[in-house]
């Protein structure tokens, strides 16, 4: 197909797709005449994965380049490259390095050791530094018993979910699908679950407070 | 005590203190000399409200000043008040309301329903709209699957979660500490869960893909 079927299959205006290009981040079409170049189903693909990178994981153009570079590395194990992809999309917690966090880093890995999520030597992923600073906040607030109380049942309640997110990705047969997955189902599935906390806290507190539920206001 | 005492135990600086009281926030404080104004514990405790109202739930001054008339409200029920300080922290969606957005709404309702959380003629949550919109972008992005398989396993999640959040901040005889235990995890178990969720994605890959759990890189 020429680009401009490309652009209306993709829903991509054209000048995006030549940007893209530019870009490396879409590989060239075939050169049909001199100056036109025929597109197929994997740019079509490609195009797709670019947009969740960026327009649903808000990526930078440089960091989608690491990722589709990842994706086109037959040689990058599965699980190397779901590590790049969840690392792209993780944000980067500035460590505060004082003895109060290093005491909310002790808490938080004491707990992700006893459940298995991490080793003694291990890398430590970067939302356990968020899960950190949340622990520090929580007892800086004065809630320091709901870090010891809580966070057991958060970590449950998080692993049921991501046993099934994790299940949804790895049935695609192919590396570039598995990939738009964990990306749209991190950003989306996030809102979800946070959302879902919401209108439950709602409900919750109805029956515990012995309103008839499901009443409103 | 005086402001520069209230200052020191609070944290808040005075001039900052000041400007709470200018705005109401904070009630004055009794005047023990024609220019000197004695606090309380009572300020404290407000000081520390306003912060966390301020700081952790990103509210504006003119949605604090609501918040805080509804802890000052004796006949308001806590199921009132929980209600006025939840619906203070939540994202109010904007809803698209065509044909697409009907579809998707429909499909919430009907899950949300299902569960009691909601019944036909009842309150529609600001989080429903986010939820919907959810739903909205995971069809658009071709993983209409996902929400009729996944969904409820991540309101059974969000369940787990919120009852442990409300029986903790139920168990706060006073209103003002409730309101703040609502405000603080509300926030901080968000971020919590949604970092325990990037964690577990990693441990649960690495099972299912076979790789020596917790192995690293």
């Amino acid at each position: 197909m020429r680009i401009a079927e490309l652009s209306k299959l993709s829903g991509v205006p054209v000048p995006t797709i030549k940007y893209y290009l530019r870009e490396g981040l879409l590989t060239a079409g075939e050169l049909s005449s001199p100056n036109q170049a025929s597109y197929n189903e994997i740019h079509l693909r490609r195009l797709r994965l670019i947009r969740a990178l960026l327009e649903v994981g808000g990526l930078s153009v440089a960091a989608i380049r690491d990722v589709l570079a990842a994706v086109d590395e037959p040689d990058l194990s599965m699980w190397k490259l779901l590590g790049v992809v969840s690392d792209s999309l993780q944000k980067h917690e500035t460590i505060a390095d004082d003895e109060e966090w290093r005491r909310a880093r002790a808490t938080v890995e004491a707990l992700l050791l006893s459940r298995g999520w991490i080793d003694h030597d291990s890398f430590w992923p970067p939302a356990a530094n968020t899960l950190t600073m949340v622990a520090l906040r929580l007892s800086q607030l004065g809630y320091e018993s709901f870090v010891s109380e809580a966070l057991t049942t958060y970590l449950d309640a998080a692993e049921k979910v991501a046993d099934l997110d994790v299940d949804y990705v790895l049935r695609f047969p192919d590396r570039e699908d598995v990939v738009d997955g964990v990306v749209v189902l991190t950003v989306l599935g996030e809102a979800a679950l946070s959302a879902a906390r919401l209108i439950a806290h709602r409900h919750v507190s109805a029956t515990k407070l012995g309103i008839p539920a499901p009443q409103a206001d």
